[in-house]
C-alpha cells in the first residue's frame, strides 16, 4: 500500500498559490503533498552575452534548497562556495523544460529567470519546480502583455513534469520521499498539453528496466501530467 | 506621515507562525509587515572543532535571501560562489544574539544552527531573523526537554531585535524599506526581556548623530522590543 | 544523407584500444569515429566517508574535456576554478551507469574511479565515455582477480551507451557533432547486455516528441548498443 | 589594575607616522600601544559601476591581517581563497566611517581606497585602522588639492574610533587584547570632532548591559576619541 | 647504469606526431620515452586586455595533467577548484619560452594559446611540453602564412628544453621519473638553435651544487637540446 | 649610470632589523634599498599530512604583497579569492631555499612557516624575502635551542639570494625596479656561504643569453651574496 492509501495512478494533492510574494513578476508556491517549492519569475531587459544582437530572448532557471528543507540539515551551497552537481543538473532541466513552451524570438531581447527554491522537500522537487515555474512564467509574460510591452504571447501552452517509478514491483505516479528512496526505477517526465514529451529521464536505481516497464511508466506519467495541467489551468483561471 | 499612518513608536504587524515546515526541530515563519523570514532550527549532536572536549554546546546561525525577495533580483550567492559581506555580518549578529540567551554549558555537547532565509524583504530582515530565530530556538530546546535529552532548560529567556532610526527628522520604530533607504540614522538594537542590551549597532547614514538622538532611539527600541516579546510569548503559548 | 553515407541504424566505426597508458589499472582509448576519449580506471583501497564501515565498495567517475578537443577552444575548467553544469551532469551519468554492472558488496571496501578525458569531441562524448569506461573497469577488476585480491568478480556484465536522435525527420543512431547540433530530439540510452535499460535521457531540442518517436529511438538504441557490446567483447578478448 | 597601571579613561600611547611607504597617496603607520596598522590610501580616477555617471566619487576600504600579527599564526586569507566574516565586517565599518567625513559629490568621479593591514595585533585593530585611515585619507586628498586637481576640499573634518568596554566590572577605554578577551561588554565607537557619533557597535560578550552602562561607555569613548583627535591633528600639523 | 643502459649524454627516444587532433591550428603529440604530452595551439583574433590597442600579439600557454598520467592518481584540478603552484609555474615557463621565438609585433593583434596536457608522465613533462609546443606553434603560424593572413613569419626559429641533473654523482641528460626523484641537482634548460639560453632553472634537491657542476650540466643540456632540434626539424619537414 | 651612481657589483644598502614584531618566533624586517619585506617565522608542533610519522620536520613559506606596496595598487589576493601564479612561484622558491639549510630530520616533527610580506616593492622582493627569511629562521631555531626543545641545531649555515641581470648591455647586481623592468636578462641566484648554489633561475626577457653572459652573472651574484652574508652575520651577532 502507498502512504495514505494513494492509488498508484494518482498524484499527491496539488496546490498552486499565485502571487505568493510581492515583487517577482510571477510568484508561485507549488505544493505536491508535503513538497513545497517557491517559483519566482523575474524579467530583465537584457540577454546573456552569447545571444546579444540576435533579436531573441532567453529563459533560464536557478534551483536551490533551503538547508532544512530536508530531514537532516544539508549544508548551504552559498557557504560551501559552490553549487553541487545535483543542483546544476536540476536547474538545467527546469530551464530546458520552460524553453520548450516559449518562442524566444517572440519574447524579444529580454531574459526571464525563474528561481525555484525548495521550502520543504518530500520527493519530486524538480517536477514540482517545473510545474510551478510554468505558472510563474505565464504570470510574468501576462504582465508583459498587460502593459503592452508584448503584443502577442510568446507562450505555446503549458508544460508540467511528474516523477514515476517502480517501487516494490509496482509502477506508481508522483513518488514521495519514502517511495523515491526505495524505488527500483525512477523516471522524470516533462510533457506538454498534447501529451508530447519534452524530457524523459529514467534511471535504474537497482536492476535495469525493460521496455515494457518503460512504457508502463510513460503511460502513468501521461496521466499524472494531465492532473497537473488541470491544476495549472485552474490556478491560472483564478 | 509614515506609510499606513503608523505611529512612530509602533512596530509593523508582527505575525509568528510556528511549525512552519515539518523537519526542523524548530520552524518559525516570522513577518514584520511585508518582511517575511523563515527561521529553521536544527539540532546536531556535535560541536565545532574549537569546542571539542570542552563539555559545552554551541549556537550558530546562517542567513540567506532568496534571489527575488527583493524589488529587483539579487544574484544567488551559491551561484556567485561566495557569501557577501552583508550576509556574513548579519549571520554573525544573529548567532551572537541567540547565544546571549543560552547557557552553553547546560546545552551539552550539541550544536543548534538556526537558518534564517528571507522569503520577502521590506526592511528589518536581520531584526525579524533574530526575533523569529529566538522562537525557533525555544521550540528546538523544548524538544530536547520533552524527550528527556535535557533535564533542565539552558535557556535564559527571550531575545528580540528591532530597527529604529531617524527619518525625515523623526525618530521611528521598525523601519520598512522605504524608510530605511531614506534614514539619516539607522540603529539595530537586540534586547533581552528585562530591557538590557545584547547588541547596539547604530550607523549615521547621512549626518552623524548626537547622544540625545541615540537615547531617544534606544527608548524607542525598548518599546519596540517589548511589543516583540509580547508576540513571542503569545506564539510560544499557543 | 548522413555524413559518409552512414545508414541510420549504424554506429560510427568503433575502436577500443586497451592498455593505452601505463599506470592506470584499466586504460582504454575509445573512438566513436572522430570522438576520442581516454578512460583510465584507478583502484584505491578506501571508500568515501558516507560508506565507511558499510563493507561495500564504490565506483565513481570524473569527466573532462581538453580545451581544444572542440572546434573552437573551450576555457579550461581548472583555470576557471569550477566544473560546469554539463561536466557534472555527465560524470554523474557515467558513474551511475558503471555502478549498474558492479555488485558493490562483492567489490569490498575499495573505490574505483574512472577518469574520462575527451581528447577529441565530435558528438557522443558521454556515450563513448560510458562504453570505454566499462572496458577500463573490467580491466581494473580483472587485475584484482588476477592478483588474488578478489576471489569472485563483482561484475555483472557489460554496459554501453549510445545517442540516438531525430535529425531532419529521420531517426538516426550515434549522432556526430554536425547531426547533434541539428537534432530535433536527442536521446542517450544506457543499456546492459540483455537489452534492459539503465538510463534513458531524451530531450526535445525543438518540438516535443511523441511516444511513437520515443519507441523508434529506443529500438535504434538497442541496435546501436548491440554493436557496442560486440566491440567491447572483441576488445576484452584480445 | 589595568596593564601598565593605565587609568581607565586613558588610551594607550598613540603614535602616528605619516609617509610610511613611498608610493601610496597617503601612507600612515598608526600604533595604539602594541597594535600596529599600516593604512595606505590610493586614488584612482574611476568609480565603481553602481556610481558610473552620477558625478560623485567613492571612498572604500580593505582590511587584512598579516598571518603572524597575532599570538599564534592565523591562516592567510589569500591562501584560504576567501576573506572571513570578521574581515568583511571590519572593512565595511572602516569604509562607512571614512565616508562620514567626505562630501562624495565634491570628491568628483574618483575612488579612494584605504588599505588597512595589521602588522601587529594587540586589540583594537579596527579602531586603530579607522583613526589611521582618516589621516591617510587627509594626506591623499591634500595631494589632490596641492596639484590643483581639486579646488576645494571634500573633507568635513576628522573621524576617529575607540573601543571601550566593561572588564572585571570596570568601564575602561581602548582595550588591549588581554582586556578585550575578558570583556563583559565591548563597544566600538566612531566619532567626529564635535562629539557626534558615526557608528556605535556595542556587544554583550557575557551578560547583557543596561542603559547606564551604555552611557558610561559612551562618555568614556568621547574622552578617548578626543585624545585621538589631538594625535591626528599633531600628526597632520607636522 | 641508467635505465635501459642509456648513455648519460643521450635523451630518451623522441617522437613527435603532428596533426594529432583535428581542430587545433597546431596539434602535436610529443613523447620523451614514456612521457607523452599533447600540445594544441589555438589562434584567436583578440589580445588580452593589457595589450589592447598596442598593435601586437600575444603567446600564452596552459598546462594540465590528466589525473592518471601519474603512478598514483592525482586529484583533478578542475574538481579541486584551483590550479596548483606547480601547474602555474610550469605554464608560465612554457609561455615565456615560446615568446622567445616570436616577434609579437609581427604576429599582429592575435593570441596563440598552446595547451599542453600530459597524457602520461615519466619525468620531464615541462621540457617535453616546451619542445612539443614549439612545433605546434610553428604549425599554427604556418597556417596563418598559408592562408595569407600573415605575409611574413613572426617566428625566429626553434626553441627546445631539456632537463639535466646529477644523479648518483653522475651528470645525466633528460631524466626520467626514477632518476628525477633521486636527483641531487635538477636543472631545466630552455635553448634556441644557436645555443643561447632562454631559461635556466637549476635546483639543488640535496646538497648545493658548485659552478663546475653547473657548467657540466649546461654542456649536457646543450647536447640534449641539439638532439631535440633535430627531432623538431625532422617532424616539421614531414 | 645606475641610479644613485651605484657600481655594477654593489648591492643596494642592506638593512636587517630583528625582533620587528612581538609574537613571531623569528621576526625580521629586511630592506634592500627601498624594497622592504617583513619575514615572520612561526613554529608549530605538527607536520603536513604527507610527512606524518616520518620523524622529520618541514620548512615552508608563504609570500604576499600589500596592495599598495607597488607604484599603482594591486588587487588584494584575499579579495580576488586566489593567489596568482607569481605568488605561488615565489613562495615555493623561498621554501626550497630555506630547506637547503635545514636538516629536517634534526628539526624533529615540527613545521616552521616563514611568512614574507612585502611592505614596499622596488625590485628584488623574492631575493630580499629569502635573505630575510633565513635570519628569521635562525632566530626561530635559536629559540628552540635556548629553551632546550632542541639539543643540536638543525641549521647548516646561511642562505641568501640576489638578482643579477643585464641592463643596457651591462651586467649589474641587485636590480631595482627601474632596472628590472628594462633588463634584457634577469637571474635570481640562491647561494650558501661556501659559494655553492641552491637555485639559479635565469630568464631572457629580450634576446636569449649566452654561456659567457651566464658566467658573468653568476660571478656577480657570488659577490652580491657575499655582501648579504656579511649583513646577515652582523644582524645575527647583535
Amino acid at each position: 500500500m502507498r502512504p495514505n492509501n494513494r492509488p498508484n495512478v494518482q498524484t499527491r494533492p496539488i496546490k498552486i498559490t499565485r502571487h505568493y510574494t510581492r515583487y517577482a513578476e510571477g510568484s508561485v508556491l507549488i505544493e505536491f503533498g508535503e513538497t513545497k517549492v517557491l517559483c519566482n519569475a523575474t524579467i530583465e531587459d537584457t540577454v546573456p552575452r552569447f545571444l546579444k544582437g540576435q533579436q531573441q530572448g532567453w529563459v533560464t532557471a536557478e534551483y536551490g534548497m533551503l538547508p532544512r528543507a530536508t530531514h537532516s540539515r544539508t549544508q548551504r551551497e552559498a557557504a560551501k562556495g559552490k553549487q553541487g552537481g545535483r543542483t546544476m543538473e536540476i536547474q538545467r532541466l527546469i530551464a530546458r523544460s520552460l524553453r520548450a513552451i516559449v518562442d524566444l524570438k517572440a519574447l524579444g531581447e529580454r531574459t526571464i529567470t525563474v528561481d525555484c527554491d525548495v521550502i520543504q522537500a518530500d520527493g519530486g522537487t524538480r517536477t514540482a519546480s517545473i510545474t510551478g515555474a510554468c505558472v510563474a512564467l505565464h504570470d510574468a509574460i501576462n504582465k508583459l502583455l498587460a502593459d503592452g510591452t508584448l503584443k502577442q504571447s510568446p507562450l505555446k501552452g503549458l508544460v508540467s513534469a511528474i516523477s514515476v517509478g517502480i517501487v516494490a514491483g509496482e509502477a506508481v505516479c508522483d513518488l514521495e520521499y519514502v517511495e523515491d528512496s526505495n524505488a527500483e526505477t525512477d523516471m522524470n517526465v516533462v510533457m506538454v498539453e498534447d501529451g508530447r514529451l519534452v524530457e524523459v529521464q529514467g534511471t535504474a536505481e537497482g536492476e535495469p528496466f525493460n521496455h515494457t516497464e518503460l512504457f508502463t511508466l510513460l503511460d502513468l506519467a501521461k496521466g499524472g501530467c494531465e492532473q497537473l495541467f488541470v491544476a495549472q489551468r485552474q490556478a491560472l483561471a483564478e
